[in-house]
């Protein structure tokens, strides 16, 4: 590398990185407003996100910047390693991401995310659809504004698609969505109509909130979430936030009458969380040590929730201390009776709640509606009408109320759209995941079995946390797991474990 | 206001507002580094704040700023109404102080904040002053280089203290402490020397830090604070912080065995937070709306804590509610002798539970310290010894540790040289407004007796928080008060309280 190219490089990585701090400071306040903001607070808020992201967008787009991506593009790659190409590549993607859109629509999106968050909250405190309905409208034809200024070629819905699920588009989810709905609704039908069907009751009860809570910090700590580079809150809907690796907060939220619920809230987001305390770090606050898209996030939250934390190995691992803390209605519950009740498959209307196998039919009726949206098909105003018509053809259940159907997100509330897919091919990616990790660590059971879940960490850790971008999705995977996305081994999983569960005979 | 000036003031009060909203958040990070950021957050949270004063003094100092403020100065002062020439004066003020300093200073100032502060926690906790000194050593050196861009003509210190207390300097602030400091050594010791001295052995007991935090909040509200607009939380030393007078968070802290602490720094800082919520908010967020010097926000928390709720009418209003809180110790505690028992004055270690006769020279020590430190005539490997010489000479108690002294404070792990003359400033105006107040108000004690903390509020929030910066402190106590700042008022309510309580006959 010659001395301009080095000082060109090292003035990328400046300017990179208080990108990437400015974002952690976006970070925290995000956070903020979920957790901590005082009501009165939050339009004066709303214009200090603007002016924050305006900030970031000016950063993003100076032309110096522009100038050192093209004069390093230029350069003899052979002069960088595979890390600082891995920068370069990720620069000039957001950097033309970023240019290609006006300041003021940035800012503009930026005023309606705060706001519409808290219009969302009252609406659905309210039940009140029709005082969101204007938020997503304006999203959609923001969003749709957008991605014409990103790329116009493309159709909008699959520009959004594209900023969490890179290279993903409708295309490519079509068939797979289609495959899981023909799959799954004969399983899930056969599921409801077994004769057997687990007891569950017992998850039902008075759980108070203090022992939840010192429940899910344990458990979310035994797996390997360090509280001292983390946090943990409650918010109207989970998540995971912060503005650093070092600085991780997940929440949650409580229901007295429902431990599990919470409990495997924490787990999920302890699964994010974990992928973001396990970046590599050494080379600074880098794209290349950022984690990957939106499916490979959920994959790992979804790696410890569904294919860890619902085995019957950290059921036993973790029946002692659960009836300890809950005697009361656990005292009697026995391995096998809390395994096939915590994995209880029942339609149900809440997406954060479903089970492993209703889940995929809640996020395709989220994409239907929004790819709806997207090519005008739909209307904003006909929504909780279509939502409830979806909801009982593909899960038998309708909506008594918007609160508990098209408000439940708060996706839409940050207009994002195009996210929903994602957390469907997180989970076929989890689970190819834990089959690699299966194939490579026989004693997968005993380690779970007794509380040893730091080489399963490690795994995660060394093969797809450090991983950083240095690859895209489709050669991870293919890393990883030795092959390519497979909608079938999700299947299979589905179909061995509930057929077991529920005794089914005839799966096809 | 022909077009051009009005087009230029319009893009000014744009560009101010982005500052100030940027500042907005540096506040809410500031708060969350005290209250919630985890232990292994630090490193990067230093760089994020550094590269957020980096953006703010870039866009404090952007010269089409510098080029409106001259345009704007150029033109008729008669086209401006008084709120404008405020904001002109004040962004002129800003412009002239930013442009100065050089942008790395700056930044290696603002980490050094960050990191100082973390230093100064972990110092504090092990009572190492070693550790903590090379920070106080490094931000001298700053802080005088950063003096010398500002105004090399003037005394560093000097320079320093204007920050906080515009107009002041150790010129003016040398005789106000000697006359201070030689009226208030005859007094505390008339006090120490009294046959009589109240019992406030009843103070201390087992106080559990809930029914702590729920009388603090009680008290906070009713004296005015509003929740919806706030929040209260607890750190290290109590503040007031925040992003927007409409997002005030003041903090405390608790200690089990005397709950007259935590619930009078409560009060103190409610006193700050209704200046913040009381600001004017009608032309936006501009500097005419902002408060004023640090004296006059002290002012603001001492008046309530000290002029209000040190009163035998506060304590008569709430002894109800304080046996109710904690029977256990104060059941059979009448009036006078709790009103005694709150007021007594004895000399302490600790600045912050000072009272209001031995305060004075806690700050006098520190400012007698920091001229040492900034003239070159104390070594910062000797502070602790001249702490503990000066608190035995003016006090007559010796730190046993510097816990306990030196490092008690949080200000210098800021870097914040200059500020604690405010604190004396603020006291003597408090006294001030007090008079005034009580000469339009004669049924002040009638109101504060049946808990009527309204009118008091109203009359801060129209004569002092919505004047915002329209005046200079001078001007704005000559008109409330209707005199110039006078140190003989203070000493004179001093002797007549303290007087009153320790039966003292012969007060000079």
């Amino acid at each position: 590398m010659n001395d301009q190219t080095k000082n060109n490089y090292d003035q990328l990585v400046k300017r990179l990185e208080e990108i990437s701090r400015l974002g952690g400071v976006r970070g925290i306040l995000h956070w903020d407003q979920e957790v901590i903001l005082p009501e009165g607070g939050y339009v004066a808020r709303s214009k200090q996100m603007a002016a924050l992201a305006g900030v970031i967008h000016e950063k993003s787009t100076d032309p110096e910047l522009g100038r050192l991506i093209d004069a390093l593009h230029s350069a003899d790659p052979d002069d960088f390693d595979a890390i600082q190409r891995c920068n370069l590549r990720e620069a000039k993607r957001d950097f033309d991401m970023e240019t290609k859109v006006p300041k003021e629509l940035v800012e503009e999106i930026s005023e309606l995310e705060s706001r519409g968050h808290h219009v969302w909250i009252k609406a659905r405190e309210q039940n009140r659809f029709s005082d969101f309905a204007p938020v997503i409208e304006k999203f959609v034809e923001l969003k749709k504004k957008w991605a014409d200024h990103i790329d116009s070629h493309k159709a909008p819905y699959d520009v959004n698609i594209d900023v969490y699920e890179r290279g993903a588009s409708m295309d490519q989810i079509d068939p797979v969505f289609k495959t899981l709905k023909a799959d799954l609704v004969p399983l899930i039908q056969a599921i409801q109509e077994s004769d057997y069907q687990p007891d569950d009751s017992f998850l039902n009860g008075d759980f108070p909130i203090d022992k939840q809570e010192e429940l899910g910090r344990t458990i979310s700590r035994d797996i390997g979430f360090q509280f001292d580079k983390g946090r943990m809150d409650v918010s109207v809907h989970p998540f995971c936030g912060g503005g650093h690796a070092t600085d991780v907060r997940i929440t949650t939220r409580y229901r007295r009458d429902n431990f599990a619920e919470s409990l495997y809230a924490v787990i999920h987001e302890t699964g994010h969380g974990l992928y973001e305390q396990g970046r590599r770090l050494e080379e600074g606050d880098l794209p290349s040590g950022e984690s990957m898209t939106m499916g490979i996030h959920e994959s790992q939250s979804l790696f410890w929730e569904r294919m860890i934390a619902q085995s019957k190995s950290f059921c036993s691992h973790y029946l002692n201390l659960f009836a300890a803390t809950f005697p009361e209605n656990l005292k009697n519950v026995g391995l096998d009776q809390f395994y096939e009740a915590i994995n209880v498959s029942r339609p149900s209307l809440i997406r954060v709640e479903a089970d492993e196998t209703t889940y995929p039919l809640h996020v395709i009726l989220r994409y239907e509606i929004e790819k709806g949206l997207f090519d005008g098909s739909m209307k904003v105003c006909d929504l909780p009408a279509i939502w409830n018509d979806k909801m009982e053809e593909y899960l038998g259940v309708r909506p008594p109320n918007d609160t508990e159907g098209v408000l439940q997100d708060v996706h839409w509330s940050g207009g994002a759209f195009g996210y929903f897919p994602s957390y469907s091919l997180g989970a076929m990616y989890a689970c190819q995941f834990y089959n690699a990790l299966r194939k490579s660590a026989p004693k997968l059971d005993q380690w779970i079995e007794s509380g040893n879940f730091q080489e399963i960490k490690s795994w995660l850790n060394k093969n797809i946390h450090s991983q950083g971008r240095l690859h895209s999705t489709g050669e991870l995977v293919q890393r990883v797991t030795g092959s390519a996305l497979d909608p079938n081994q999700f299947m299979e999983y589905l179909r061995k474990k509930y057929g077991a569960i529920y005794r089914l005979q005839n799966l096809n």
